[in-house]
C-alpha cells in the first residue's frame, strides 16, 4: 500500500484499504461529502474470510503452503500460458443470487459481496480469483516441465484487479455522468501507474467485457484490470510493426496511422479537442473502432488533466451511439456486447514507439448473429470480416 | 480442371466435374460400383445458376464486372485481413429448409441442394460465398486506399472449398468407417496438393468447424479447406519459433517436441505405428489434442498410404473418446463441439522447419461452460487457461 502514485493534481479523492482476506481496496470518490468518508460509512471488512496466503489443509490432512498461479512457455508460438493449476484458500463463495459487486447493505453487519461501505462512486480491488498473482515467499524462478528444457513453466505473478464503474447495478458504462467517467479514467491511470511500479509487471491492460454474448455473467457494470508478467502477443506485434516503421520512415506508427485517418476522414467517426474516435482501415471485427489522443502519449498516466475530462465526453457520446448501432425488427436499439480495453505501452519496452489508444469491439454482426472465431480465426489466427470498416463508419456517422 | 494430382497409387477414385456456375466439384469414390459412376448417376448439374463471373446489373441499371474478395493490411499487426466487399453474382439460394449438402432426391430432375448426384462418398467443391476466390480477369496487384501506403489492398486470391465426409446428414466424423476415414484423408492430401499448384496460394488449411456452440449452422458433417494467398499468423509465428529453434540447436523444433512428449509420456493419449495423439506441454483451450506423424512429413500430400490408413484408425477412436470428454448430470456424453485443424508446411517457406500435425481443440470448459474469448485473449492475444494439459489427458486416457 506504500508508494501509491501522486494523485494530488486530480480531482478525485483515493482512499485505499484492505479485505479481511488481505486484498487491496481503493475508492475513488469524486464529490464530497466522499462516500467512503470515515466518518459515515464502514470501511472494513467484516466477513471471516482466512488469510488467502494461509498454509491449507490437504486431502491428505497435511498442512501445504498455498501456490500462485503458474504459467507454462508455448515454445510453439513464443507465448506464456498463465493455467489454473493453483491452490487457494476459496472457503468464501458468495450466494447465487447475490451481487458481489453491489454495496452493503446499510445497518447490516455482514456483507456476502465484495464491497464493505454501503455506498461508493468507483471501486477498484483485487480479483477473488486470479489468474496473475505473486504469492509472497514463492520464488519467481523458471524451472522446466519434465525437466524439458522445451517446456519452461514460471509463477504468473502479476495482478487481475476489477473496477467498478458505479454502486448502481442496473447501470452501465455509457449511463454514468461526465464526472464519473472522468473518475474512472482517473482510476485506470492510477491502478496503471500503480501496477508498473509492482517488481515483474511487464504491462498494464485494463479493459471491460460488456454482455452475456462474450461470457459476461456479472451483470453490474464493471471492468477489468491485468497486469502482465510479459509482453502479450497483439502488444509484441504491434511493437514489432512500429519498431521496422521507425527504422524504414523515421516515424512513429502510430502517429502515422491516426495522421492518415485524419487526412483521409473517411472513417473518423468522433472528434474533440484531444481526441479523434476512428474506425482503422483493416478493421477485423464487425464492429471495431480506436481511440487515439491527439498528443504522442505512451500511456494513462501520461494524460493531462484537460485530456481525462476531455475522453470522458468523446467516450461517453460514442458507447450511446454503439448502443444504437444495431436495432431489432421493431426499430428497438439493441444493447451492443463488446469489448473495450486500452493498449498501453509497456513498462520499460516501446515507450517510445508505442502509442496510448483505446479498441472497442463487438462480435455482433447483425441483430441475430454473432460472429464465431472458429478454424480461420482460431486455428490460424487469419481473420475474415464480413463487412467493411467503410461500412462501420458510415453506420456510425448515421447515428445522432 | 488440368494438372490434378495423380492418385494412381490410392485406393479412391476421382471424379471432377463442374456445377452450373462453373464451380470446380469432385467426388472421391472408395469402393466399387463407384457411386459417382456416370453410368448410373446425374453428375451434372441441372440448376439455372448463372456463370459466378458474368458482369452483373447495379441498382443504377449499369451492368458491371463481378469484382472478387478483397483484403486489407493491418499496418498495427502485419496481418492481411480478406473483406467481404466483393460482388457476385448470388441469385440462387437453397430455402431455410434445405440442406444443400443432402444428395439430390432420386428421380428429381432438379436439386435445391450442392450436389447433383443423388449418392455419394465424399465430394469436395468450391464454396458458393468464398472469402478467398481470384476472378479471372482481375489483376492481383496492390493498390492502396486513400492512396496511403500504410493502408495496402490486394485482392483475396485463394480458394475456399467445402468438404462433406457422408452423404448422411445425421453422421458425424466420429461415426464414419475407417475406409471411409481413410477416402476422406485423401480427399485432403489430394486437394492440398492441388490448391498447392495454384499460382498466388502460400499455405493450405484443412478444417473441420464442429458444433452450434462454434456457429455451426449445417449439422450436415462437413469440413472447409482454405487455400490463403498468405502466410497466416499462426503459421508465421510457429515458422519464427522453429526456425530460432534450428539456428539455435540445429534440430526441427516439431521434432523435439514430439520425442519431448514421448520420452515423459505424461500427456500421450494415443500412440500408432505411425502416430501419435498427445496434449501439447502449454495447451491453452479447455480440451486440446495434438496428433503428429512420427515421421517427418511437412504436408499430407508426403504422408504414405501405410501413414494415412494409420492415421484413419487413430483419429476415430480419439473422436469417439472426446464425444465422451464430458458427460451431463445423468452421466449422458455430450458431443464435443470443436474445431480440428491440420498445421501444413506452407508452399514455399518453412518446408524444412514446419512438420505436418493435426491440432484439435474445444472451448467447452466444463457440461454447461464455454470458454469465451474475451479480453485478454481476443484484445491482446493472450490466452488463459482454466485447466491443465495434465488433466485434460487424464480425463481422456480414463476413456476406454
Amino acid at each position: 500500500m506504500t508508494g501509491l502514485p501522486d494523485l494530488s493534481t486530480t480531482r478525485v479523492r483515493r482512499t485505499p484499504t484492505t479485505l479481511a482476506d488481505g486484498r487491496d481496496f481503493f475508492y475513488y470518490d469524486d464529490s464530497e461529502p466522499y462516500v467512503s468518508g470515515e466518518q459515515t460509512r464502514r470501511l472494513d471488512d467484516p466477513r471471516p474470510l482466512p488469510d488467502r496466503f494461509a498454509p491449507i489443509e490437504g486431502p491428505d490432512g497435511v498442512t501445504q503452503p498455498v501456490t500462485g498461479p503458474q504459467m507454462r512457455y508455448d515454445v510453439l508460438t513464443g507465448e506464456w500460458v498463465p493455467m489454473a493449476a493453483h491452490r487457494m484458500n476459496r472457503t468464501f463463495l458468495p450466494g447465487p443470487d447475490t451481487n458481489p459487486l453491489a454495496p452493503a447493505k446499510p445497518g447490516a453487519e455482514y456483507t456476502d459481496g465484495e464491497i464493505p461501505a454501503t455506498d461508493y462512486d468507483v471501486v477498484v480491488f483485487e480479483n477473488r480469483f486470479p489468474s496473475l498473482m505473486r504469492v509472497p515467499g514463492e520464488p519467481d524462478e523458471t524451472t522446466h516441465l519434465d525437466g524439458n528444457d522445451l517446456y519452461p513453466v514460471r509463477p504468473a505473478v502479476g495482478r487481475c484487479e476489477v473496477i467498478c464503474f458505479s454502486p448502481d447495478a442496473g447501470a452501465s458504462l455509457s449511463s454514468v455522468t461526465p464526472t464519473r467517467m472522468r473518475t474512472i479514467v482517473e482510476a485506470w491511470a492510477d491502478r496503471t501507474a500503480a501496477l508498473h511500479a509492482i517488481d515483474g509487471v511487464q504491462q498494464v491492460y485494463c479493459f471491460e467485457n460488456r454482455g452475456a454474448e462474450i461470457g459476461v455473467t456479472l451483470h453490474h457494470p464493471h471492468g477489468q484490470i491485468y497486469a502482465y508478467p510479459f509482453l502479450t502477443p497483439k502488444t509484441q506485434t504491434m511493437l514489432h510493426q512500429a519498431v521496422a516503421h521507425r527504422q524504414r520512415t523515421g516515424r512513429n506508427l502510430l502517429k502515422d496511422v491516426l495522421e492518415g485517418e485524419l487526412a483521409s476522414g473517411r472513417r473518423i467517426v468522433g472528434e474533440s479537442e484531444h481526441w479523434v474516435a476512428y474506425v482503422p482501415a483493416a478493421a477485423r471485427w464487425p464492429v471495431e473502432v480506436h481511440v487515439a489522443p491527439r498528443r504522442d502519449v505512451p500511456d494513462l498516466p501520461a494524460t493531462t488533466d484537460a485530456e481525462r475530462t476531455d475522453f470522458a465526453g468523446l467516450y461517453l457520446n460514442l458507447l450511446r451511439r454503439l448502443d444504437q448501432f444495431f436495432v431489432d425488427a421493431d426499430g428497438t436499439p439493441m444493447p451492443l456486447p463488446y469489448i473495450s480495453g486500452w493498449h498501453q505501452a509497456p513498462v520499460v519496452h516501446g515507450r517510445d514507439d508505442l502509442r496510448l489508444h483505446l479498441q472497442l469491439f463487438s462480435i455482433r454482426r447483425a441483430p441475430g448473429k454473432l460472429k464465431y472465431l472458429a478454424g480461420s480465426e482460431s486455428g490460424m489466427g487469419a481473420w475474415i470480416s464480413d463487412t467493411t470498416p467503410e461500412k462501420i463508419a458510415d453506420r456510425l456517422k448515421e447515428i445522432a
